[in-house]
């Protein structure tokens, strides 16, 4: 949680009056997102978010974050809408940083998963990968397999410090994903930082489909791959392959699953849980001490990294044959 | 800015249940508020306030201040109205917290102080004091003189750490204030911590006062010496005389001082300079590196320590004879 840029009343009134939201009401950061700064705005149309993209978003690729969630939501897809100025940009500048202003979407974010948001969360991946078809703009994965070599180069002399005993391990892991990493599976847009946090339900509804700043194409699966590691782990570190059913079954009640993804199932979510390892560790030794934001812990992903590397049977994972 | 205690939204929605607000859409902890974790919840019924009370606050003084808002929101004092549940309490308990659902009052803080603001500021003051006239409960100032002195031995020994060479002025300060306060100033209920960020305003308008949490029975002088100290010292640390005229002259509008309070209002800006050096003193001292909330720099109430040991007449201080 953090707001690192603070903005005055005056310049959010000015921001603000760029676009067709009305009067401002009232203007709030939230104690949520750890990439960027976020307001929650009151206009006297409703709320919004404001959010001010902060250093760790490359300027280069907001045309494309913006772009995809204006496509997906103009086809229907529970996710926010950015706003479009008197000029007709989504993309303005407040406080010398980039700034926009998206629509509010309701509902809260599951600390307790059930069954029920894993088969809408299936259901909602499934429909956003296809409405996403047809969308032109491109960005490539910069946290794809090409990039965890280098990555965990930067940690490696110190991965004992907070992973004692396991940099053995993940060496091994990165040499066979480099070796045995699928590039032929269907390619498609993906969000690919699917965490519970970043899906919004009410009731048993899904609401909203957010933060979409890592997404970018690469292999669909690679979705599905994140959520089995983001939503199928309880607090004893056990996976739940009842979530993972849910999921994936709900999934291909949209799109089904190719024999080549199914069989390359097991080898994505070890990626995947390399990812999310990686990137923890790296923030884990370079979060200075004082930060806004505290690092996230690592080490839950070496276990589900341990946990994948022995699950090589799809079955295994909650996908029927 | 601080989300102490994290709610899951099952938790959320059984807490709110109890109220007469509406299905739950939304609820996103907010970046404000130093003492307790507040949250920004929206409902079909608008927006509010929920408020979990952290362990700064006694929880035997939670009626007296929502109690207090009540009182005056019922008067048309633009603050806000705690909810009342099913069952006629305001107070409730969720996450083994006491917790609250207060009414959201629109409007932002300013962060340049405009004479307009100040115009206002000394009217709503005048206002809310005489519409907490026959308020009946009753809580003692607890950072009041008496409290002053034990509250600085905790720190006197570590003073030069943080301001180095002020001991001396402070003692002495101290036992001035102790010998020469005056305890027979009209009384009434005062906010006791009105600075800028608890007074939100809409263009000119002055919306709302909120964050009653230091409120209690005292010389409701003291309020305005409070806003004297922190609405009165401009970024480059001068006093700015033209403010204080302003926030005097319109709270006069309503309430008149008398010759007692005209006389003490020195003093008082002086007891009140020492109340918040004090307490920053002792809060930077004792914060721990990796809080959630940094502490505030106590050296700028020094400065208007300082500042209003030297300005022994009133009419310095913007009151006019």
């Amino acid at each position: 949680m953090a707001v690192y840029t603070h903005l005055t009343d005056t310049e959010i009134e000015a921001f603000a009056a760029r676009y067709p939201v009305g009067q401002v009401l009232s203007c709030k950061g939230i104690a949520e997102g750890v990439e960027n700064t976020n307001y929650l705005l009151i206009t006297e149309t409703g709320p919004y978010i404001l959010t001010l993209y902060e250093k760790r978003v490359n300027p280069m690729d907001l045309p494309f974050f913006l772009q995809l969630m204006e496509h997906l939501a103009q086809k229907g897809i529970s996710c926010p809408l950015p706003m479009s100025d008197h000029e007709g940009l989504a993309l303005g500048r407040v406080a010398g940083k980039a700034a926009a202003i998206i629509t509010f979407l309701n509902g809260q974010w599951p600390r307790d998963i059930d069954l029920h948001h894993c088969r809408a969360l299936g259901f909602a991946l499934g429909e956003m990968h296809i409405a996403a078809a047809d969308f032109t703009l491109t960005r490539r994965n910069d946290l794809g397999v090409e990039a965890w070599r280098p990555l965990y180069q930067k940690s490696a002399a110190r991965v004992d410090a907070v992973l004692p005993g396991a940099a053995p391990r993940i060496e091994a892991d990165l040499t066979d994903l480099e070796a045995n990493w699928p590039n032929d599976l269907p390619r498609g847009y993906v969000h690919a930082d699917l965490f519970p946090d970043n899906v919004l339900f009410q009731g048993e509804r899904l609401s909203g489909i957010i933060d979409f700043y890592f997404a970018c194409r690469d292999a669909m699966l690679y979705d599905l791959a994140v959520c089995l590691n983001a939503w199928c782990f309880d607090g004893t570190k056990n996976f739940r392959r009842e979530r993972a059913e849910a999921i994936l079954s709900h999934y291909q009640m949209i799109r089904p699953l190719t024999d080549e993804e199914a069989a390359a199932l097991p080898v994505l979510c070890r990626g995947a849980a390399m990812r999310f390892l990686l990137t923890r560790l790296h923030d884990w030794l370079n979060t200075p001490e004082d930060a806004l934001v505290k690092a996230k812990d690592p080490s839950e992903f070496l276990v589900r990294l341990d946990f994948f590397r022995s699950a090589a049977d799809p079955g295994a994972l909650g996908l029927s044959a």
